[in-house]
């Protein structure tokens, strides 16, 4: 086991302050406008990217705490492992969001179909290419099925919050 | 500025054995075949993942030093802001593939489809989730531009190769 550690390099700014009702994933945040802070020192790296329709977010999971291996997804009312789910407590509480970017202007990024806590600390960004991100013929087990069942307006409820 | 430490949850293993010669991205890395290796500790949290045919893999790029913020990647022979492409050296080395799941046994994945170097620690393991990842419509600014020029069979070189 290796430790590895990084340092934020911006904060997203959104509607959802609380981890309960929010959307848990970004198709059903659809509409739901957010902005990227990035920090000044990094605004140079953002040259070219407002050509992009989508950006991908990597972020740290802030109020996560801990973690379960058998775990009860909001999209399910059976338990799966940990990593055939989206659920936030990870062994490393990292988040990846695509996200649909409007505009950039200085070290602001304005961006739409947000699922992400107010005040998360930015990891990454990188630039959404349908070549290498797109994978039109993934099946997706458990999730397909649940998805035909449910509608997409499934929100988030107190199961990964922590008391701590 | 936030410093965040994670710890690995697992290696890794693929053919490539040097930063050079090596697929850019997954699609590029057609049935190349490479192995996960999930600490032991983790193998209960894989349950049904196995139904999912893709898989997200987070990980930590641990050759890649320092930064740019203003870089020539290997799609082009102009420079971008280092957010709007996909080069390793990043402020936060985080890399994130989609690779095909082919088999799991025990504490062991088969993928498929890799663009990743050998020895490369695992942060995490997200399922692919058509309805979450897909982004159908997007728009990818020069690397679209880019990508009708060349073909996929654009290998990496020695730019993001540091000395130290």
């Amino acid at each position: 086991m290796l430790e590895i550690c990084y340092t934020s390099i911006g904060t997203i700014h959104t509607p959802h302050k609380s981890r309960e009702n929010m959307p848990i994933q970004p198709l059903s945040a659809s509409g739901i406008k957010a902005s990227v802070e990035l920090d000044p020192e990094y605004s140079k790296g953002l040259r070219d990217l407002e050509s992009f329709s989508h950006v991908i977010l990597i972020y740290h999971l802030h109020k996560s705490e801990g973690f379960d291996l058998d775990v009860m997804p909001f999209m399910d009312t059976k338990t799966h492992g940990l990593f055939a789910t989206r659920a936030p407590r990870r062994p490393n509480a990292i988040g990846i969001s695509t996200v649909k970017l409007n505009s950039i202007k200085e070290n602001i990024l304005q961006i739409e179909d947000v699922d992400i806590l107010d005040g998360t600390p930015l990891l990454d960004i990188k630039p959404f290419f349908s070549k290498f991100d797109n994978r039109s013929e993934a099946v997706s087990g458990w999730l397909d099925k649940k998805w035909q069942e449910k509608n997409r307006e499934i929100k988030s409820d107190k199961r990964f919050i922590t008391s701590k």
